[in-house]
């Protein structure tokens, strides 16, 4: 079940390139991307309406889509305007198109009803496109998970001390930071702040001190784009990083991760992790760029096999830990906007802390 | 569903190795075929009546087939002729046999009901016999496409100005031609004729005009066989061959091509397109076999794709278009005959051409 | 459908390696096996209590192991013992355990009602672990085949002159044996004695005699373990060992080999053939495993082959022959004692040999 008038990433900017098809599938419907003649990017179901062959095997003509099956033509709104040998065209011969706006280097796609696309709903996302921030953009695709048990990793960042043991964690002490959750109509934010940790991998080759650290992250996930804006930060131990005071030798990032469902078991994850910092090297959004990448490779391998278990035991149940709080507030607020969408009674949430 | 009372093509006879067996499935069942003492061809269901082993699995022995598990003997109409360590047998130790006819360098098969395979209803396609023509005989197999979207495809050639723009096309007039279609008892019957239009590339190597040429298809569908017989020719343009007058230079050739169901979503299509000049040079049929095999590679890729689609979204609609006349007699017919087999009230279907 | 209520096979001993975790499915459950600090076995589902996280991507720490998801950790019997960052510990968070003992070089286990697992159950495979005996260990896994097929296949020798026929057979004349079949409470005895016929490939290698042979296999079949327990002998054609006279050049072997469904559909069989000859000389062990490693792919073949027509075509019957008769009192002694165990009413089975 997906939450559908929502914005959602459809992709990287760079992505959609010039007279190329981008053959891409979000909440289960097969799409076909491409760029207009002004440079506007359009969405269309791949499916060509004449006799359903996808049209992301046919062709680009003057920004028109040509089928290449049996030579029909669409305009970038889905309408067919060429028939070979025929001179009328039915009007039934239309592929759905989708509300898309490019901005902060993303493709934004909005899968439900087109009337309520409002583009001030797209979340902020403005690091992607800021001069003051470097950053090297990723994808990952997840063939075997739901973006929930995604969103549920990402809300629980103790796993960082033993998924991420030695890469993002630094050792066992990410695992045993208590958070500070707050839930919001938007979303949920949560803040970890911990100190004299030893500095975790992922940093250490553009690090500038010694010994150990004071570590913070704090994020937001948003209902909108159902994206995670996080700011985090590695201090030497004992600046006053926890309390707001940044020596220069703090290690500030800041992130932006998006989850964008494929179908129901597959998932879409874009990401960047930025620095503000040295932005003249480029071998440090690079070396972060890289280091992500393994990261998130550990948690593709135990949220995939995590899935497998969920599917083949789908009515064994959860054992609550106290760790689980952000991401069960997650679920409940999703499931709230899910229940609005489908019209079900409503029902109020929670908004404590933990 | 099958058309069952229907000839089939189980295979080209060179494939019917003596003293080896063949398994291949046909309207979902898997046979094993081999040739008798006396040359002649038989066909069994692929399962040993003691414990379902697979009878392909097997060996022949003086043209009677062992299962090589527990080493019963059948003979070639299936009964079983000897156990080991065991006197009597039961009539039970039957593998069922269907009617097969060997002609035309084909191995026809009827799946139905056995008293009514009259061998006058095999189609004629002698060509495939006859000293007058040349060919190599092809086979694809499409693993992921039902055989109707491969009739479809060979009911409207307009898909050659598109799918083989570079191949069989010749570039987009093929895509631009008003096809004759006449519906029959038997099958449909189509006419595509065109003019001053460049040499299509897959018969450029023994072509013997240059600059423009005049192009005919001229093929009839059969239910018999689900075959296709088309005669096409590629004649120097304004030369007078799309009213008949055929000149030295012009290139005639003749096609059969045969589709039988291996599975709901599978089939085997037997194919070869011959000529009649210059039958001393064997490079000629070589290049025919060659470039057709790259021009039904065009196709498989785009109807397995269609399938794809198809088979995921399979409440919506086709869109119709006037190429698709033929397409639309065609599986209007095989439904009246399908309706007729299952007992179902038959409904008169329109013959105008289009 | 399994039988729960009876020890199988889990794994040879040196499988489960000291400190090391193995992930095994056993009637259908999946389960992470390892050794507790005293050396003796456990196993627990593998799927942790909190998220279902698989617990075999964990890794032990002490012997305890711990889930590298979010960290919890779990004792021998699949109690939680720690949550990171969390003072109390719900019991609900508590990996269920089963009865496993250690016998035989043989890892046993017992999927069903703990409270019956009796150790005294568990059938005799001392050769395993005998000075008098030497073997090398083999396991094959079946992932497409019921271990059902693979019982029959080896209640069932007369296989042994068609699947085997360059290997264990030796020729046809394995196949043309009547065997003596005796049925008992916990199983069935087959006895097949024949003489005069060719040395089989699989003991050339270390036989000390020229010319033909007279061979035997006695076997029993047991629900307990689902285990094959085999005395066999290749002899000198005509020194009287069918009789029951042994001269010294008489091959004598002893086989266990035993059935663990894996699912409903593939099956993990462990097996060893050992020798009480030469004991000093390690090559005829390595030889005789390396001969039933071809024996048995050749079965694996066979049966697997069997099982996707079984599958495709389920309301296919059996067609019966003399030599099925110890499959068949095997299966219904089975099928006894899965309705026992399910509480359907209890058929009285013929005892009669055959």
């Amino acid at each position: 079940m997906f939450l559908k008038n929502c914005w959602y990433v459809a992709g990287w900017s760079h992505e959609i390139v010039e007279n190329a098809l981008l053959a891409r599938r979000i909440l289960g419907e097969p799409l076909v991307i491409f760029r207009l003649e002004n440079g506007t990017v359009t969405a269309l179901v791949d499916r060509c309406p004449h006799r359903l062959a996808p049209l992301s095997k046919g062709r680009l003509e003057n920004h028109h889509l040509r089928c290449m099956y049996h030579g029909l033509l669409f305009d970038g709104t889905g309408r067919c305007i060429e028939i070979p040998a025929q001179d009328r065209i039915g009007t039934y011969l239309k592929a759905r198109s989708f509300p898309v706006i490019e901005r902060d280097k993303y493709v934004w796609i909005w899968m439900g009803d087109a009337a309520l696309a409002d583009p001030s709903k797209i979340p902020d996302a403005h690091w992607q496109d800021d001069p003051g921030w470097r950053y090297k953009p990723g994808y990952i695709h997840y063939p075997g998970a739901s973006f929930q048990l995604v969103m549920d990793n990402l809300l629980d960042l103790s796993h960082l001390g033993f998924v991420h043991e030695n890469t993002l964690g630094g050792g066992r002490a990410s695992g045993e930071v208590r958070a500070n959750v707050e839930t919001f109509d938007w979303g949920v934010r949560v803040a970890r702040k911990y100190g004299n940790v030893p500095v975790p991998a992922f940093v250490k080759a553009f690090i500038a001190f010694d010994g150990l650290c004071d570590r913070w992250q704090i994020y937001d996930w948003r209902i909108a784009g159902n994206m995670f804006v996080m700011s985090s930060g590695v201090a030497p131990a004992g600046t006053g990083a926890l309390e707001g005071h940044i020596v220069p030798e703090t290690c500030v990032l800041q992130s932006v991760q998006s989850l964008t469902s494929e179908t129901e078991r597959s998932t879409h994850y874009f990401y960047m992790q930025a620095h503000n910092f040295r932005l003249d090297d480029p071998t440090i959004a690079e070396e972060l760029h890289r280091q992500l990448g393994i990261a998130f490779a550990e948690d593709k391998a135990i949220i995939e096999a995590q899935q497998k278990v969920i599917d083949e035991f789908p009515n064994e149940p959860f054992g609550g830990i106290a760790a689980d709080f952000a991401a069960n507030q997650g679920r409940a607020l999703l499931q709230r906007m899910l229940d609005a969408e489908r019209g079900a009674p409503v029902q109020a949430i929670e908004r404590t802390g933990a």
